[in-house]
């Protein structure tokens, strides 16, 4: 049972460095456990398809990264001083992977949204979920800004919708110039876009 | 020679639709060409590679775009008027692919960066000039309304970055919900992006 997981678990990280690397519609499953370095058949073992791959990759990625929003999203600090955070997470999140394999890999979640959402409808709506999740846990500290006064923004969905799309537009042009200073404004623009009171 | 150079646009427009639909990297020569209706000699016969075809897509959908981008924003019009247009259109296109074909297809460009940048460094550089393209002609109308005090932004360059980010954003999230309507605040979100003065 050990080398089962195992092998499973390899599948997964595989899978996940060749989609960052080279998106999912040009990968085959063969190329997936070569990598991987399991026989075939294990990968069916585990995994009805590629589509279920993908969605195991998506879930494994979202478990993690939700981890790191509700720590610092749900810590003490004031909540503007909590989006800060993130911005600076993600900004070294990404130098982190451009340092180990020489370029920015960007968004999982964004990449596969551009690649497939037309595609595939259950990789879109596990997407679309996940998008919808950023949102709340934004929306929810918007929410306590506003109520301190220190944002002035009228509709704190749409705000929290604006600040994770100019997140993932940053993050797009992070990874089209293979430079992680693209995320340093979003401190800014997240001040502008929920119309910030203090300096 | 009629012939030949339909031929030619019958492939770019094949590759422009498939690409849009299922994007560059698991399309073949070969489908491409039977999607055009044209043998596969004739392929080889105007583009060196499947590279060389996407950037031909790219520049053909970009010599569009900016005619578009030029008229909407060197119009006559107070110079945030023009940028609300320039949404408007933007929208307006989207929701036309979308009853044409039954889903948003997003930004050629912003998708290409996703799925391709890592991989062929020419299309990324393609792209590079492109975005940095857009961002100039934002910047310029910014410019504007800076000198007649309709905005307060500082840096005007890193606004427009800021303005075309969120575009790209949410143009993402118009993709991935099927729903053009996330456009939408594109416009309030630009003005609180560049501390607009007026109502």
């Amino acid at each position: 049972m050990g080398r089962t997981s195992d092998a499973k678990q390899k599948i997964l990280a595989a899978a996940r460095s060749l989609i960052e690397g080279r998106g999912y519609s040009a990968l085959g499953v063969a190329e997936i456990c070569k990598a991987a370095g399991v026989p075939k058949g294990s990968f069916y073992y585990f995994f009805e398809s590629k589509e279920s791959l993908a969605l195991a990759v998506v879930d494994e990625h979202w478990a993690a990264q939700k981890r790191d929003w509700a720590r610092v999203l749900g810590a003490s600090a004031e909540p503007l001083e909590r989006l800060r955070q993130l911005f600076e997470e993600t900004e070294a999140g990404q130098r982190t992977v451009q340092q180990g394999c020489g370029t920015v890999s960007g968004c999982l979640f964004g990449n596969l949204t551009l690649e497939l959402s037309n595609q595939t409808e259950t990789v879109r709506g596990r997407l679309q979920e996940i998008f919808d999740a950023q949102v709340d846990m934004v929306e929810s500290v918007v929410a306590e800004a506003r109520e301190r006064g220190d944002v002035t923004v009228a509709d704190t969905r749409e705000a929290a919708r604006a600040v994770v799309a100019q997140l993932e537009g940053q993050v797009m042009f992070a990874k089209l110039y293979n430079n992680t200073q693209r995320l340093s404004p979003l401190w800014q623009n997240c001040r502008a876009l929920l119309g910030a009171t203090g300096s």
